[in-house]
């Protein structure tokens, strides 16, 4: 049964089937102007989001702050643990309650697994899943996921019947996991997964990935796993999950995509990702800086996505979808071409 | 004579008589529609507020700005002394001299005693205190005793003859101190005193306490204590105002209110209540989480009952309490049922 | 040419000739009624700055955004750059590529020289240099030309042929310096330069100042250097320039000036400025506190100047200034009298 928005927690991509993505990602496409700011909407006014980052964050704090002012609300919000009552002994249950008091929907990120489900389970609002450590990231998997719709699109391809290679830490790369979920539910897909043995995506998600019906080939060998790709995601190492910094170096900058690679493996059109941020110090550099001019490289229309796709989840839990037009304008400032 | 509100700061809870907090009060209650996400006010369309906590603080902090925004104005602020100027050598007036120039309003937190009134005084706008140390903290004091009264009246009681009883750490605890005061405006209250010897609540509040007619009896047993109070007032050890952790580990936990005391010593319809954050470790666990379902707890009523009385302060200082329906209209998202 | 605002970043105070500098202060004049909370507009309402301090500051940071919501919009911000992707091997291509995506306008500061500029190249949007380390600050020194301008005006004088004198650090001020160079673009002034030897003006300013036909005489002496100035401008030692703090100390505190220093020194209506923070510890205290009640003491309105100039500077890159008045009204809130 398709998910009914309104109201819901976000917690995990294993609440979406195939219509409820469908949704999601019809909504973003609607929101393009207002990201774009061609149009404002005011959909929002009044309304206040609590952006509650116990683990800091620049990136996704702001692109979820964005995306709720795009809607035309306001935000409160919270970075780092150290000064917060979770540190003086207070329970996610009480945390919960206060900040829902505060707030008409929470974003919540925190390191411990799991523990933004128990805060959603007391809070009087709903509640988006910013990321709780190992665990789950929805917003990154939906964004990266619609990233490769529109990209494939602009093709002429679709999702179902897509070769697509993922390269780096696959054991530990939490959008990666995210990602092959939702893979699950399209069609004949064929998966290229690229990394060190060490680094294998888990056995589980392979087992559900061909319990779906799909093709997995892994490979340690960059350039072989990457033929015939459309689509080639390549991840950081995931340093913060390693027992120490020293093991994690073993593995950083074994694979290296930069534009000699892509042209000696990839197809003319094979579209790069990355969940960002990319590590361009010399001893890791696994997306090369020379692919910047590559008009392939996805990687920012990615980060760009995540603000419709943010925009779309706000909408369709607090139920203004079918508002967004009715209190809309054009913009009455300078905005950037190249935007 | 009662407070001018318009314009003015609000330092202390000496400045308030009975009248002054009745027109308080009353225009909490005004709020409410906003507060629930009946209702939307525009009334502060424009104004910004200075949320300056020189001293870290989620709950405090956010529910002002809350507040704020529900009122619908804008919000700037800052979390911590270490970058500030003040770090740097620049004195109070300067800081409030600057600050005051950004903002139609300011709320300071700051650990000092004393700050908040010298940083007021060199305010060219109203200013709040948002807590200065071990001395005064009044928003939490009025939104306790707005608390008190709207429970009490609920039950058809009225807070001029009630019996309440304090449990806990009385010497340190800045809410309890600031409650006696401003309970010396009612008319005949019983006030049972539960503390540690050590802990006991200062002599100048019971005299203070006694010379407005009330009655106040001392213990150092919860159970005896507690016996036929309207409302229990429990507090945390105020751990950073003690030399040592060490000491304040001496006094965690000694007395502990859950269901079962509740039961033995409790009328069926003693109110709960608490400042905030309980602390739910083993070894303090003040007020235990088995009484989250009891309809008595009013733990997160206080909270909500925060924002009220923050919003009322912001009407009243800025004259605008009587403009607040003329701006105002429903609201249309989704609002959560149990909020 | 005089610089097309329109979509432009501003980097530095090279980017201005005089016209440009007049269109500034004549759009800076125009947002008076509305810094004064008699009139608020809603302009900018729906856009988004991106207040992103990677060092952290407290007055810069909310003048800017201040300003930014006076004229109707929205900040997201960041503090710090500990927790930022910055600090995990991002360049500053990348890092500009994605916040650009979320806003319409960027304030940048990071310590590190030219940092701003290389963000700027990658960003989307206009950046707005909030300083990056020891180079540029542009908008400071906007503000503090802007403030000289008007308290001149007020006597009757002018920029062009004034006497100003420096004092303090004039080695390390960046705000010295910028001022410096945008006094190129005016005529015959006279300057005052007094410090230590050690922390003389450096002498590409004061090359840069004779080639403009300026007079520019240097001293070690307080007393002898102020005489006959319309203005003076204090600085305080620049202690996180020196390589330690024993170094710095030696120059603190050589130049105090205080109401004795000034009578004894100063015309009547001597104009006393200072970028602040002053550092009124008894070691520095380079601008007394008995100063305070000197109406020429001018550093608060310099503050608030600040507000005025980078609204007027969000409002020429954004196209909007000619749109403030038709979206504006009066402040239907109690504004202070003193403000």
């Amino acid at each position: 049964m398709p998910l009914n928005f309104v109201g819901s927690h976000i917690l995990s991509v294993d609440q979406f089937d195939r219509e409820s993505i469908e949704r999601i990602f019809a909504v973003a496409d609607q929101m393009i102007p207002y990201a774009l700011r061609q149009r404002v909407t005011r959909v929002l006014e009044g309304a206040i989001l609590g952006n509650m980052f116990f683990e800091p964050s620049t990136r996704t704090r702001v692109s979820f702050g964005c995306a709720w002012n795009l809607l035309g609300g306001e935000v409160r919000e919270t970075t780092g643990l150290k000064a917060s009552a979770l540190a003086k002994g207070e329970s996610f249950y009480d945390t919960a309650r206060v900040l829902s008091g505060y707030s008409d929907l929470i974003v919540m990120r925190h390191e411990k697994m799991g523990s933004v489900a128990e805060f959603a389970e007391a809070s009087r609002v709903p509640v988006i899943n910013g990321g709780d450590g190992a665990n789950e990231h929805p917003s990154q998997a939906l964004l990266d996921l619609y990233t490769i719709g529109r990209e494939l699109t602009d093709q002429g391809k679709t999702i179902d019947g897509m070769r697509i290679a993922l390269v780096g830490d696959l054991r530990y790369g939490r959008a990666v996991h995210s990602l092959c979920k939702l893979l699950g539910i399209y069609k004949d897909i064929t998966l290229s997964l690229i990394s060190p043995e060490a680094l294998r995506l888990p056995e589980s998600y392979i087992y559900s990935l061909r319990m779906a019906g799909h093709q997995v080939i892994e490979s340690t060998d960059l350039g072989q796993g990457l033929q015939s790709a459309d689509i080639v995601y390549v991840t950081r190492t995931q340093e913060e999950r390693f027992e120490s910094p020293e093991e994690a170096l073993r593995y950083k900058g074994l694979f290296r995509l930069n534009q000699a690679v892509y042209t000696e493996y990839c197809e003319p059109n094979t579209v790069i990702m990355h969940p960002l941020p990319r590590d361009t110090r010399a001893e890791a550099n696994e997306l090369d800086n020379d692919l910047n001019d590559n008009p392939n490289l996805a990687i920012f229309r990615q980060t760009d996505n995540g603000v419709l796709i943010r925009m779309a989840l706000f909408a369709l839990i607090l139920d203004v979808a079918d508002q967004i037009e009715q209190t809309s304008r054009t913009v009455n400032w300078y905005t950037a071409k190249r935007f």
